[in-house]
């Protein structure tokens, strides 16, 4: 069988790693070149494979039908053109080409709810981890306008640290974070925040949004935990995601509260909701889990990717 | 100098532990007795000296000042009336007679808050955990009706393991709690909701409150992240804690955000507050950090104590 | 095609959980029963399939053509006898019928160097997790001669807490476990001795043997370090084992020392191998590395039952 | 009461961080300044205090009675040279007047050992942590004569990552660390090796020593793990160390095996033995744990300065 080449930009970061490992494993993918500047020319095993990588001036870009670019933000946007001058397709995992980000009209990954925008597409702007999370479990209420007007939406978010990346800075150290929690990007000063409120508003919603980010000191997942104030109180308080996502392979709609257990390794979203007691307006609590590299980062790539390339959207992906 | 004799009952938990712990390098109280029903007989080190466990049924009630009553919630309410017959004075540390429980009228151990019905007192209720962090940090904006009135006040606190105590339960082993993070008591169903709801109606306060713990992969700490509708900005965000605990030693004010770290084997709450950004109506982002077994219960029942034993209020408690 | 039933008593612990989980993914295997006494009614879900917990009693035995029994010690080897009156094949994860238990002639299943005996078999003892970390790593010294006749080997071996199992006790809760460090069976007196003893007595071994077992807060891997001192000095420390092993998909030699995230959820053995500097006699540093939930248990296990089968060795098998 | 002035150079460090809190709550130390030369200008709370850092260059020698130097391996030598210049007393502790290190003559302070020639020394070269664990656990076999002539003492430590220091290094990152455990400085090339070898040359003892430290993924704490082959059977295991340690306040013999978390955060070596069954020669398991940056680093400085300077050995320093 021919497998289609692609490129990984970037890929000795947590997310460029993930990347390489998926693409290692995907039925129809291989992996054409990894790139890591700083690394170059050190060598990684993914399964029975070796990849060395290669300086990013050094990529074959005309060799692969697609690249995925896991660099740093405001340094991936100018290699996507490169990558399109290239002939090749792009899906971008940092936040430059993401709503919000002064960047509009590039497809925006969060696949499920774009699907048909994804489908095809030659250049795709992969969502935030946090977005991710908060997106997928939010939308269906926006849909069916089940958000009491101009209420505030409440979402506290903890991540693991591999969502911070692998520079070595002294706040993650393992010193430093063993046995320490904390909030971040207080005040709603968190750089996602922009990808979700241009997001809500594409999506008409005229919810406010408070985001507050925490440190988790575990390696890998993202628990989102969301207070939604509703216009009626709701009879299923699934119901609204059944309805919406009954088909979906990488959604997972449970009665239990997710844990981040739930979802470590797998590219899904798992959510719950559950009716608020006590209050005297109806509101719902729903909480999110994902692993921050699969469906938060590197799964939900190569799904998008799959779309892009025509191929069965599950391909590869640990469900 | 002549020491005052205490004991605690049920010093085996993790709470109950803590307390021997400090009242062995308590500079005037002595330990005279530590119950363990299941581990009686059992010895424990506590810096140079040495204590047995007895049963609670031989504890030698009439020979102590004061017991510090660490049972099991439903188990210690009994327990307190033996206590007062024989004479001594009762720091409870179970839900018991917490407000919200069904017993009111027991001065209630929020030292900072309560100090005036605390001292001298015979019997106080030691406050949640989860509570303290919340209560003590809501309290001046309560009391300075900065809070919008009729406003949902959100709360998420996370905690580390120690707070479920340590009954061997397969769902708290480290093969399970390691690498995970969940919510638990979804939909505003915790325990401690009453004991806060209760005071924060007692303090007339007009607001609802949606609590949703979590429990982290780490042995001690509570962080509470609390979004506070305002009636009006406010010009120093932190201006109203500033006002109301300013002498206070074991409140600690910052800009930084506190974090689990900061108050490790501290007594004390530590606070910060920043206004929330992009929001159409004013809002704060207060968060409290505490450790749950100093403050969040065996330091504050300590300094309840002092207090009710007419002692200086930060005796034997590590700021 | 038509797949194998096979099923699993004592499904609830972690090598069993694991079992069900790499059966649910084998390509010719397929789980008929689960059991677990205590959680009997209870469903687990693997992958996209859900299993329900039977009592043992209630295991259809005679419709199986293998059973893994991952029964507690002294529990699973009066099931084994009613598996084979059965008329099934029985892989057995206890140590019942290792050797140095009392049971001798049971085919052993080292896979890699019992081949021979595993092929077709009707029964296998499968290894102890300790056992397998290190007598793997030490049969081509011992089988090439190498080592210093009468000599002692030290070994030093850390696991992580999953292979204590998961009954709730309180020595392995997360609050007793996070942030400490111990040795246990201190002065040889480990269970898995005997069964190293036996075996290294079974190939002609004249050496004796310090092992020493250390619990690590964290949830899988198992590291082993060995002294081992040598006839004559090595010219390449590696070659024993890549002339021992040069064929097996499931052992890696490697010149960087083997680390428990190399072999995290893989059915494999990891060695390295390095002189000791500054001795009067020669001596090398033998380190090896398993995940005690796959090659330490439930991986070796399929493993074996796949040449029990007639499979391919590696059938289902994560390298 | 006049308190003596003592400075600690490269004071942002662990060790460094450690001597500063340990100096802050002695009875009769005060801290006139702290040098991190990357960090200076930065503050630290050490309890009620704040401290600025300052850079090297700027510490005022001639102000204080005693320097501790925690300046990296290679740069704190000529400092020492500096303080002596000063007029003040140096507590080294980094490698480079220690034994082994090309620099003898140097007080070398493992306190219960040499206590003698640390009494109102000028420099004392402060121990490495792990030397502390293990020479301070087989200094009474060696004195004793117990240990057999020409055997090889094999000992394996492990320690949690603080006594790599903080410096930013990807391998120390929280998500590289978590969940991991490995050997390192494999083969008899630890640095510290050295130390040990010319302590125990000095002591005349005839024994080859191999030595493998380990990573934790833990924050503090160091615990070894020694094979001793014995000249004789010992009727009681524990002997040698009453007998040599009875009336030392910071050692602690125990039956059980210790633990770390024994140890946290406490100035203190604890040590079990016990004798290895099935060997044909006798031999003990001894093992010892210490917390690395107190009795490992700066608890055991304290120790040492307390004795240059005429005070209570034990004065600040928790047992």
């Amino acid at each position: 069988m021919n497998r289609i080449s692609v490129g990984v930009l970037g890929a000795s970061g947590y997310a460029g790693q993930e990347l390489c490992r998926l693409i290692a494993r995907h039925p129809q993918l291989t992996l054409r070149f990894a790139t890591a500047n700083e690394q170059r020319g050190a060598t990684v095993r993914l399964g029975r494979h070796v990849v060395q990588y290669i300086a990013a001036d050094e990529a074959p870009l005309h060799d692969v039908e697609l690249v995925f670019s896991a660099l740093p933000h405001g340094a991936s946007k100018v290699w996507v053109e490169r990558i399109r001058e290239a002939g090749a397709r792009a899906v971008d995992l940092s936040a430059d080409l993401r709503p919000g980000n002064g960047c509009e009209g590039i497809p925006y990954g969060l696949t499920e709810l774009n699907r048909r925008f994804v489908d095809g597409a030659s250049v795709v702007a992969n969502p935030g981890c946090y977005p991710t999370s908060i997106l997928v479990a939010l939308a269906p209420l926006v849909e069916q306008g089940l958000i009491r007007p101009d209420a505030t939406v409440v979402v506290n978010s903890a991540s693991g640290v591999t969502g911070a990346g692998n520079s070595p800075k002294r706040d993650l150290l393992f010193g430093e974070v063993a046995e320490d929690f904390r909030a971040y990007g207080i005040g709603n000063t968190h750089r996602h925040l922009n990808e979700m409120r241009a997001t809500l508003e594409a999506w008409k919603a005229s919810c406010d949004l408070v985001f507050t980010p925490h440190l988790l000191p575990l390696a890998r997942g993202i628990l989102s935990t969301m207070v939604v104030p509703l216009a009626e109180p709701l009879s299923d308080p699934l119901e609204p995601w059944r309805a919406a996502y009954n088909a979906e392979p990488f959604i997972e709609i449970t009665s239990d509260t997710p844990a981040l257990r739930d979802v470590r390794h797998r590219n899904v979203v798992r959510i719950s909701a559950a009716p608020l007691e006590g209050m005297r307006a109806p509101a719902l609590l729903v909480t999110s889990a994902i692993d921050n590299l699969m469906k938060g980062a590197a799964g939900q790539a190569v799904q998008n990717a799959n779309l892009m390339l025509g191929l069965e959207e599950t391909a590869g992906l640990p469900a």
